[in-house]
Order: C-alpha cells, then structure tokens, then sequence
C-alpha cells in the first residue's frame, strides 16, 4: 500500500477498499442482481436486512453520544430522521417494512426479529458496537460504505424489477429514496475523515474502520448464502420458508 | 414448552437444548469427526477457534466484574487460571497454540487474528457482550454450554487421531485437559442457576441465555463451513490456505 500522505491519498484508498471488499461483490448478491434467487431466499434476505436496517437509527443515536459539536450533531439527526421518519412522512424502516409485507411476512414477526439468524444479529450489533468504542474518526469513517450504495442500488433495483415477477417498483421504494440521501450522507463523511485524519497513521485508522465495516456487510451475506442457499443448513430457530402459510 | 415449575424442570429443558443446539450437531463437526475435512479445513477451524479461545477468560474476567460474592470470584478466577495458566504450568491458551503450531501456522499470525473470520469476531464479541451487560444469572447461564461439551470431546479426539495422520494426541493435548475441567465448571454453573432462578420465567431467561450462547458457537461453524468448505466464500482480508509456505 502507498503511502497515506494526502486527503487525496486516503480518498483513492477508500475506493480501492469498496472496489475490493464492498458488499456488492458478495456471491448473493450477484445471484440476487442475476435472478437466479427464488423468492424464498429474497424473504431471507428481507427479513435479515430489517434488522440491520432497524439498528441504523441506534447507531446514530449512539453516534450522537460521542459528537461534542452541535453542527455535527444536526448532521447526524438527519440521517435518524431520514430511518424513524415522522408522522405523515414516513422513514426509511417503515418503507423497509413494505418490503418485508409484500414478501407474504406478518409484521410482528419481521419486528420480533426472532427468526433472523444470529449471524446477522451478532455482525449488527458489532456496528453499533464498534461506533459506541472507536475514537469519533473511525465511527463517523466506518459510515463511508455509503460512498459505494447508489452505485450498488442503480444496479439492484432494475435487475430486481426485470427479474422477480414478485417484486414491483412500490415493493422497492426504500432503495429510491437512499439514492438521493446516501451521496449527501457519505460526502459529509468523506469531507470529514479527509479533513480530520491529518498523519499517515490517522488515515490508515480511517481505512480499517471501512475494512470492517465492510466486513459486517459482508458477514451478514455469508450468514445468508450459507444458510439459505445450500439446502439443509437452516441453522435451529431460524426462519424456515417452510413454515410460511403460503407454501 | 412445559412449565418451568420447577429446578428439576430447568434442568430438562436445559438438556434439550443441548440436544437440539449445541454444536457438535453442526455439519461442519459431523464432517470433522466423519473424516470430511482437509487439513486446510482443520486449519482454518484451529485459527479461528484461537480467536474464541483467546477472549474466553476475556469472558471470564467480565464475569469476575460483575460478581460481589468472593467465592463467586474465586470459582471464576480458577476458569481464568485453566486457560492463561502459570509460569512453568501452561494454560489451556498455550495448548491451543501447540495445535496450530503442528498444523503449520506462525504463531504470531495466529495471535494477530487477522486472518479469521468476520463471523468469528462478531459472534466471540457478542458473547464477552452478553456476559458484560445481562443479569448475572444469564451472564453464568451462558456458560452452562460446557455441560454438553464433554460428550462431544470424547467423541471428537479419537474420530480425528482415527481419521486424520496429521494430527497426534500431543496435538489434542487441550482437550483432554477440558474433559476434567468442562464438567467442574458446568456442575458448578447448574447448580447456580438451579438454586438461584426461582420462577418460571427466571428459569425462561436461563434457557434463553443457553440458546444465545449455542448460537454463538453455531454460527462460528456457519462462517467456517461457507467460507472454506465450498470454493470460492473464502471473504477479502481472511486466512487463504493457498498463501502457506508447505502448499
């Protein structure tokens, strides 16, 4: 690796990290882009997901906790307000919501969070972990993975639409709204860890922070794939698609 | 589920949770103990399992910082004592390390941990987590997996010097050690919990921290069994066994 001598250094480091290690490269994810997921496996996915998706709000609350300057705070407070949402203005949880109902799951159960797998379940709590832990540089850092979510979603979306008869445009609504919030979140990040990380080793501390937090994405696929796309390895007490009262 | 009326009660359903969850019923131990695996895959089982190995009396100190009865202390500072030993009297830690030594690791990268999994990581912290911040009562039932651990070393050290010829019982040293220790510390923590959960749903809360912790150790084996069984999960940044220096 070249030195980390630059705001511009640590930038192009970053993109090589997501080029690398982004979740978008995962295998179940490119199955999900090239249709070759059944609709079981989509609800896995769903259902999963909300629980990251549900911890979100949490860990910026918990990043709040940290953040000494109001400026910073009112950042944050948005991206709470963008997942929570407000009455009559719907958040980005209550969208992910609409998700998990038409994929046929009762909403108690998705919110319980009882069926996710405990992959999933431990690799969230880690984020908010690691946000509540770190020095301020690498928790507000360890949110650049947004850098790499629209690309992602401007994929996802049509290759969903084009391949899943029982996905429509409304079903995916959650994703529309994260192109236009997730370049404003992540260019405030970005501004930040370049401005703040000023040695060598500051910088490297930036790249580790997104190295794991690309790992926490990436561990959750690996729950998934392992579980829900080789037969018999549903690990006890985990959603069964066989149990849903529509099969 | 039947009441929990009772301690007698609690000790039935802790036994079949065990039953149903406990890890030797993973596909990834059956395949150890059938003979299924290449010593790449025994590799990667012995690096990541040093992760947890390595944040047990971690684990075990957390516990001590909850404890305000000194005999409780002092039963659990003899857990810590098993694993980092004395000088002149090596702790189970060491004998660990004799495992991935004679499979052919350096031993700094194995202490590194910066080859194991993500999902390693996050399910060894979720459960220094779980003994940090739940009621004691559930931070000592998570212990109570010890119970069925005994049965599962007696059957997995002849199955490997049986299946495997490079593996010795010097090797295995670690497990014969716990097959005096593991029911010592497992009696100790069910009658702990026997006598100190007195309603059924303090004995509910009991069960529930047995299946956490079985989940726990499940989906370490989940992570292991994708990443390294099937070709090409291997995630960014994780142990390769094509980078050793004997291949």
């Amino acid at each position: 690796m070249s030195a980390l001598d630059s705001p511009e250094a640590l930038e192009a480091a970053l993109l090589a990290i997501g080029d690398e290690r982004y979740h978008d490269k995962h295998p179940f994810h490119l199955a999900m882009n090239e249709g070759r997921l059944n609709k079981d496996q989509i609800r896995a996915w769903a259902l999963n997901r909300y629980y990251y998706q549900s911890q979100i709000p949490i860990k910026d609350a918990t990043m709040m906790t940290r953040l000494q300057d109001p400026a910073l705070r009112r950042e944050w407070r948005q991206r709470i307000l963008d997942h929570d949402g407000d009455e009559g203005d719907e958040g980005g949880l209550e969208r992910w919501l609409v998700l998990t109902d038409n994929l046929g799951f009762d909403r108690g159960y998705v919110t319980s969070t009882q069926g996710i797998l405990a992959g999933t379940r431990f690799a969230v709590n880690a984020y908010v972990d690691y946000v509540r832990t770190r020095p301020v540089l690498q928790a507000i850092a360890s949110s650049l993975t947004e850098m790499f979510s629209p690309g992602a979603i401007a994929i996802r979306v049509p290759a969903m639409l084009r391949n899943y008869d029982f996905i429509d445009d409304k079903t995916l609504a959650y994703f529309d709204k994260r192109l236009s919030q997730a370049p404003r979140d992540a260019n405030f990040a970005l501004d930040y860890v370049k401005a703040e990380a000023r040695t060598p080793s500051e910088r490297e501390a930036v790249c580790d922070a997104l190295r794991y937090k690309c790992a926490i994405l990436w561990s959750q696929l690996d729950a998934l794939h392992y579980a829900y796309v080789e037969p018999g390895n549903i690990p006890p007490g985990a959603f069964d698609p066989a149990s849903l009262p529509d099969r």
